[in-house]
């Protein structure tokens, strides 16, 4: 038996990304996004959706660019007060101590503590409501190799340690186990149908 | 020091996601889809992106009308398989004997075995490139009772058990243990800078 909630965000998992961009005047500025995801494989894309009130808005208009930097799960506090605060009224580099770095594709800055960062150029976006959604290119993924995995070149995830959020509940979560893997999992449903 | 791997999908974590949908026929469908998200606030909405070759793509594009089923962990292989199969060769309801429930809301049937569905009305769609998102207004969010908390009436993350995905490495992952709350953990920064 089920209850209606009604039209609420009530969708789980959301992920903990962190939107980099520079303003007018090239001040680096980074806002915690979760309303974002991937959404193109060819060329591959992400996108990010921010409320016009937001300073990054205006940046991310402005240049039509941005990074989104991953934080691990020991950067959560970091990730947390990039949501708080605005880049309009500090500099939140400055207050977190962690340090931006330019792309040298996009004019964008990333955050360099962070295992990994995307490089993207906005190539559509769309205003729905409060918020506007915005679809960026990904030109390059760069990943610290401290957590690479030896064996297949790929981030070890139990070393870069991604952060999950669940909206309205307003928990971040680490990555729990692995439950299996894809195109593994589900072939004896499959191949059900085909005996 | 970063490593550079190009312009690849290697974003984490990704949601698993179930789109249901009716065919011209009127024939249910559910397909897993992990290149999706939250978009806005207001109006509550998701995007969700398809390939053209997919099923689903041409029976969402004929009804403007979607759900979204959000598995538990013990159904990851049945999600799974929702991601292997195509509703063109067969019935995956059917296969999987769970059990397709039309939306009151809009024509479209949600998954009733699973514990969070979300009721959503075609509002914006865009083609990028091999995906097209499709942006989705949240209409209703219902929640099986049993994995509700007592005392929030919210869900319980530790009965819903949602379940997040690893593009490119393609494991999935239960959820971890809470990190922190979002605006919480974060204050000690934010406050450090008022001082």
């Amino acid at each position: 038996m089920k209850k209606s909630f009604g039209a609420k965000i009530l969708a789980f998992p959301a992920p903990v990304w962190c939107v980099g961009t520079f303003d007018r005047n090239g001040k680096p500025n980074v806002m915690t996004a979760a309303w974002a995801g991937i959404c193109c494989s060819k060329p591959p894309c992400v996108n990010v959706s921010l409320r016009k009130a937001t300073y990054t808005y205006g940046s991310l208009m402005g240049k039509k660019a941005f990074t989104v930097s991953i934080p691990s799960e020991n950067y959560a506090g970091e990730a947390d007060f990039f949501g708080i605060a605005s880049g309009r009224d500090v500099d939140k580099f400055e207050i977190s101590g962690l340090t931006p770095v330019k792309s040298e594709l996009v004019d964008a800055p990333y955050v360099n503590e962070f295992p990994l960062v995307m490089e993207c150029r906005v190539i559509h976006f769309h205003e729905i409501g409060l918020h506007t959604i915005f679809i960026g290119e990904i030109l390059d993924v760069k990943i610290t190799r401290e957590v690479l995995s030896q064996d297949t070149n790929l981030p070890d995830l139990l070393k870069l340690k991604p952060i999950t959020f669940a909206p309205e509940i307003r928990t971040y979560h680490g990555l729990g186990e692995v439950l299996g893997h894809a195109f593994d999992l589900g072939m004896p449903l499959h191949l059900k149908n085909e005996a």
